[in-house]
This record gives structure tokens, C-alpha cells and sequence, in this order.
């Protein structure tokens, strides 16, 4: 029998996807399965998103334009006026979702065998676009007792290699909540100019910085406007995930240019989705960013209220997006996750969460983290972290 | 200033997009342009995927299961037995496009640097995926003369290097609309097998056969059934190309198994249109299948009527999808073309058509050939079809 790719037979599966058949096990015997281990928001998709989509029904529902319908490209370019970025409708192409974004940028940047440099713990699907697009992922590891940010340049720099192409960043992070400084970004400016490389971002967390601070886009880089790809997704911002619409942007005419040729083959993203999101961009006032952004700030504060002071677990304040890496006082946190599934509950409830080994690249470390995502509303907050502070105790006392 | 990756800037923009400034400058002038030159049927999307998406709205526009929703897979499963195959709901993933299930194709036979053998012309965006996956397409050409019909199979098995993985084929075909038949899927199922390779089948035009024919699927072939990957789309069957929705089949579950971490990577496909596409895969009767098919070859009838006996245009009868590939006398079809767009209308109107050289790999081979699709109603396809028979005359008569 012919084999299938090395590939594809090398990846990893999606760390969080092992947990979930223990998941739908206790959910099967009737525990209530709390959901702390995946970035899927629960706030409601705007109205406005749904009338517009049911506004616009054609008569066929036929190819849009490879770069994206004009009218989301300008809602687009309108959306970041605002914060007085501009960027012309033309240095966007639509995407579907961030997803593609991603692959677009190291499709775009980097040939096979080339190298991007990223800080681990990182999202773990950088891993899989990177198998597609045949790059290797070099990881600079960051540490939770400075709240990962950035590693000092020399040490940056001291993975670059002449098949290094770009730094992949992501701020507002997922899976740690950090906001990178303008300082930070600076310093990432400096090394990709001086070892002429790209600079990818992704912001698509970006509404969502904490205690009244703002994001520095790496698009207000004008020294480097050449070599920034910015990767963006209305999937969390507007909280609509399944429409899979997201965006690259660049103020490079080639990557720009090479992008269009990707998006050509794959002729174009979904179209009705893309008139809800010009609706959306267009329409949503600054109320909605700042409620929803409250929100979210809310349960970071629940989050420091509940697990702050627990013997042994650290963590800093995440600054923003909706992640936190959390050390736990356990040897392997993956266990104890599947543990949590398996063998405990409280008053028949449970708590998920991700282990966050499989957000770090060498292999070892971020054995004793976990991943949250605070997307649940404040009372299951408070009653799936309870639970993980009464599982975490009796976890303690009985098996490790 | 750091390049962009090589093999994006290799890759060839698509051949018909160069000529779409041309018919925009036309349109501008005033003139009506036929489009001829893409697969975009003009078919009304069915009734009940709107209906269906309206009535599935929910409060968060959540992702969906990476392998697509199981109330689609099963769906399918269903439209397949009826044709009395059977395949499981857990052998489909549901993909972004048919382009996706190229790509995720390519993705899990293939490694960097393989080959899969195909049959120029084809598909032009197989380029695209071929370029995204590091693969080589090993063009074997077929003829004009007998239809595009299969080469003999030792001119195929002369292309066969220890490189090569799978075997591509489109029936009926894009941008042929030749059907193969089951004696030479017979020889493609022994070649496969005596050479322990894959084959890789598009069939998203398996519902427009004429004449009566039925389709025989690669899925239809137990002595290969772990080799056959079946790559399918909504697009044409339900004139529903904006959703971007179709599928990857394959009974190899190592096959699967490797689609599926390429589809938690980039997270799930489009959540509302998958309603959709289930409420028409479900409630769609033989009716509708039956009206769209002789739609179509009403057309293809019209197409023959028209242009069979015109002086040194040459075609055999198109078998099924909506396409044909047509020599006509002139020694270089892109610049006649460009030419129908810049030059010539009649009565304020012109036709575009897609030259054909686009769709052979081999450089020099179709620069005489154009394709049809026959994607407009019986009256607009007569116009533009007169259009064209009388610019082909005033071109023959001034330019070449």
C-alpha cells in the first residue's frame, strides 16, 4: 500500500483535541464539562452581522473577487482610520479566516526549508501552516515568571541563520495574554532590519488590551512598512468564528502581489460573510469595542481574584486577548488536565483546560502550565476556576 | 529590501484574469461582454439553502468540527447512495472549495518535491495547489483530435519516476468536458496499482453527463479503493460557488486521518453555509439534478449547432460538465482573444473567451485552442456565439 506524506504523517495532532473524547466521556455519564481550554468566544455575533448577510441574498450565490469585495477591503481600511493607521484598501486581501492569513505569510515570505523565528509558548496551528508551507519553526523561549515577553535581542538573534526569513509575533498573545511594549517592538525592529528579514504580526486579538492601554500596530512601523505582514481574523472580534473571514495586510506591493496569486487559486473567501463583516466594521460604534472589551477585562480580574494566591500556581496579569499561561504546582500538567476529565468533579461538574506543553516547540518544557481562555461569562468563571482549585488540591493530596 | 519567497514569484497569474482589464476598459466604452471564459454557472442558487441558512441563524457564530458538520458529511453520504455507493459520513471531510481538497489532496499523498502525472490541459488552479504543496505536475498531453480522450497507457507510464506519488484526473473534465470512460478508468486503476500510486480524482462535475451516460465514480473502484481520493464541491452541482464549501472522500484512513490535522490547522470550514448545503443535499429531488443537466445540454447542442461547421474550428462533442476545448484557425488563440475585447463588437457587443494555452503545462501546446463555458441562457449563448463566429471571420480577414 502506498504511504501517505511524511508530512502529514509527521504532524502533531491538535494538543487540546486528545482531551476531548475524555470530555465528551464525562459529559456521557452526565458531568457538566466547563470549556476554560479553547479560545471560542461566547459573546453573541453582532445582530447587525446577521440582517446584513440576510440583506444582501443574491440570486446566484456566485464567486466573489480573489482579493476580497471591495466594500469589506474599504470597511477595513475605515477600521483602522480610526485608529490612524492608514491603509489603503488595496494593501488588504481577504482571507478565510486568520487561518489562511498565516499560510499566506509564510507562503509569501519564505521558501521551503526556510526558517521563521517565533517565541514559545506560541499558538500551536502556527505549527500546522508551517508543515503546509514546508517552513521550520524556530522557537526563542520566553519565560512566565517575566509574563513571556520579549527574550533579550542577543538572544533573538543569536537563531538567526541565512535561511532565517521572518519573526513571527503575536500580540496580544495567544496562549499568554502579553502586549508587547513599543520598546519591544522597537528592539523587533531593529533585528529584522538589520538582518533583513519580514516581520509577521499577528493582531487579531488587538481590541483587546486591558487597563486602558492601547495597541501599537506594527503597521505604525514606518522603518519597516516594507517588511511587516500583518495577519487579522474579525473571528474574535466580532465574535464569529465560523464565518472564516480574516485578512493579511501589507504595505509591500510584492507580498501584496504574491498574495493575490495565492488567493486566485483558491478563487476567493466566502462571500456572504463578507457583507455581514463590512456591515459590522462599518456600523459597530466604539460602544461595542469597549462593552466587549469590559467584558473580557472583567474576567481577567476574576481570574487574578481566583488563582492569584493559590500555593504554587504563577502567573503575571495577562495584558491582554483573553489567554492565560498558568504555572501549576503539578509535575505534568497534561495529566492532570485529563485527570480533571476522568477522575474528578464537583457536585457533577468538571473543569477543561489545555495543557500548555503543546504550545512550546521544544519539547520538555511547559510541562507544569496550563492554558485558560476566559470566555465563559463571570459565574461559570467562578465556578469552573473553584473547581480547578478544588481539583488542583485533591490532585495534590492523591496521585502526584 | 528581503524578497519574497521564489516560489511565489514563479507562480503565474491566472491566464484569464489578464484579459478581465480588457473586458473592464470594453465594459467602460459601453460594449456588452459575453463571459464565456468562466466556470461561473448563472443557475439560480436553490431556494432552500437560503431558507435553510435563515433558519439556522444562532446567537454565536461559533467554529465547527474541523472535519466539517456531521448533519453535511451524512448528507453527502446519503447523495452517494444514491448512486448506490457507499461511503461513511467518517470517509468525507468537508473542505473550504473543491480548491482545498486539491490542496489537502496534494498535501497527504504528496511530499516536497514529488510528482503527480496529469493530463494537459487541465484545471489551471491546480497549478496554484501544486506550487503550495512543493509538488511537480508531470503533464502527459492528450489531443483535441480524440476528444482529450486518455493517452495510451505506456506514453503514461513513461512519465512514472520513483518520485511520482499519485495520478490526477478531472471527468468530466474542466476545461475539456471530455467523460473517461470505464475501460480507461480501468487502465488508470491497473496503472496505479502496478506502479503503487494514488489517484487523485475531481469530480465535482459528476452530475453533468449527457447523452443519457451516467457517471462511474473512481469510488467505484473496490480493486483501489484505498488509493482513490475523490476531490468534490457544491460550486457547480447547486450553483453555489460564493459558499466555498466541498469535500475530500477517501476509504484510506491514513488518507483521512492526515486530512483531518490539515483541517484542525486552519480550525473548521464555513459553519452557516454547511446548513445550507445539508438542507439542499437532503430535499434536493431527481428534478432538480435532471432540469440542471439538460440545461446544460441544451447548450452544449447549441454550442454544436453553432460552431461544429464553422471552416477550421475543430471540437468533438463535449460528454458532460459545461466546457469545451476548441482548435480554432488562428495561430495564436490569446491574441485573438485580447483582440475580440479590443477591436471588435458587433451591434455594441463582444465575447470573451478563456484562451487554452493557459491550461497546458507544456509550453507551445494549445496556442491555437480556446475554451467555452457554456454558462450563459440559450439566447445570450447564441448571441455571443454569433459574435464570436463573426469576429473569428473579421479577424482571419485583417489580422493574421
Amino acid at each position: 500500500m502506498t504511504a501517505i506524506s511524511k508530512r502529514c504523517a509527521g504532524m502533531q495532532a491538535s494538543p487540546i483535541r486528545k482531551l476531548v473524547p475524555l470530555a465528551n466521556a464525562a459529559k456521557a455519564q452526565g458531568t457538566t464539562v466547563y470549556h476554560l481550554n479553547i479560545g471560542q468566544p461566547d459573546i453573541p455575533t453582532p445582530d447587525g452581522y446577521w440582517s446584513a448577510l440576510k440583506d444582501s441574498l443574491p440570486e446566484v450565490l456566485a464567486y466573489g473577487p480573489s482579493q476580497g469585495l471591495p466594500v469589506l477591503r474599504e470597511a477595513i481600511s475605515t477600521y483602522y482610520s480610526r485608529s490612524d493607521i492608514p491603509i489603503d484598501a488595496d494593501e488588504i486581501i481577504i482571507t478565510t479566516g486568520g487561518s489562511e492569513a498565516v499560510f499566506f505569510a509564510f507562503m509569501t515570505t519564505c521558501d521551503h526549508g526556510d526558517e521563521v523565528i517565533c517565541f514559545e509558548p506560541f499558538y500551536t496551528n502556527y505549527n500546522g501552516f508551517a508543515t503546509m508551507a514546508g517552513v521550520k519553526l524556530v522557537p526563542v523561549t520566553s519565560s512566565v515568571e517575566n509574563g513571556f515577553h520579549l527574550p533579550e535581542a542577543v538572544e533573538i538573534e543569536s537563531k538567526i541563520t541565512d535561511k532565517t526569513k521572518a519573526i513571527l509575533i503575536c500580540s496580544p498573545n495567544n496562549p499568554t495574554g502579553t502586549v508587547f511594549s513599543p520598546g519591544e517592538l522597537q528592539t523587533l525592529s531593529s533585528i529584522v532590519q538589520k538582518h533583513d528579514l519580514f516581520l509577521l504580526s499577528d493582531e487579531v486579538y488587538r481590541d483587546f488590551i486591558f487597563d486602558g492601554g492601547s495597541h501599537l500596530s506594527t503597521l505604525e512601523l514606518p522603518e519597516i512598512e516594507d517588511r511587516v505582514v500583518v495577519m487579522d481574523s474579525i473571528s474574535k472580534r466580532f465574535s464569529s468564528c465560523g464565518a472564516r473571514l480574516g485578512n493579511m495586510i501589507s504595505r509591500n506591493k510584492s507580498v501584496m502581489a504574491a498574495a493575490l496569486k495565492l488567493g486566485q487559486a483558491r478563487l476567493c473567501p466566502p462571500t456572504m460573510a463578507q457583507y455581514g463583516a463590512a456591515w459590522i466594521y462599518h456600523n459597530l460604534a466604539d460602544n461595542y469595542y469597549k462593552d466587549v472589551l469590559a467584558t473580557y477585562q472583567s474576567r481577567r480580574d476574576l481570574l487574578m481574584e481566583e488563582l492569584s494566591d493559590v500555593e504554587g500556581v504563577f502567573f503575571l496579569k495577562p495584558e491582554g486577548a483573553f489567554y492565560a499561561t498558568i504555572k501549576l504546582p503539578v509535575k505534568n500538567a497534561d495529566k492532570f488536565a485529563s485527570w480533571m476529565l476522568t477522575d474528578f468533579q464537583l457536585d457533577g461538574e468538571t473543569t477543561m483546560v489545555a495543557p500548555a506543553a503543546g504550545f512550546y516547540a521544544t519539547p520538555g518544557l511547559g510541562l507544569d502550565q496550563i492554558r485558560i481562555a476566559f470566555v465563559l461569562s463571570e459565574e461559570k468563571m467562578r465556578k469552573s476556576l473553584c473547581i480547578l482549585k478544588e481539583g488542583l488540591k485533591v490532585y495534590k493530596e492523591t496521585v502526584e
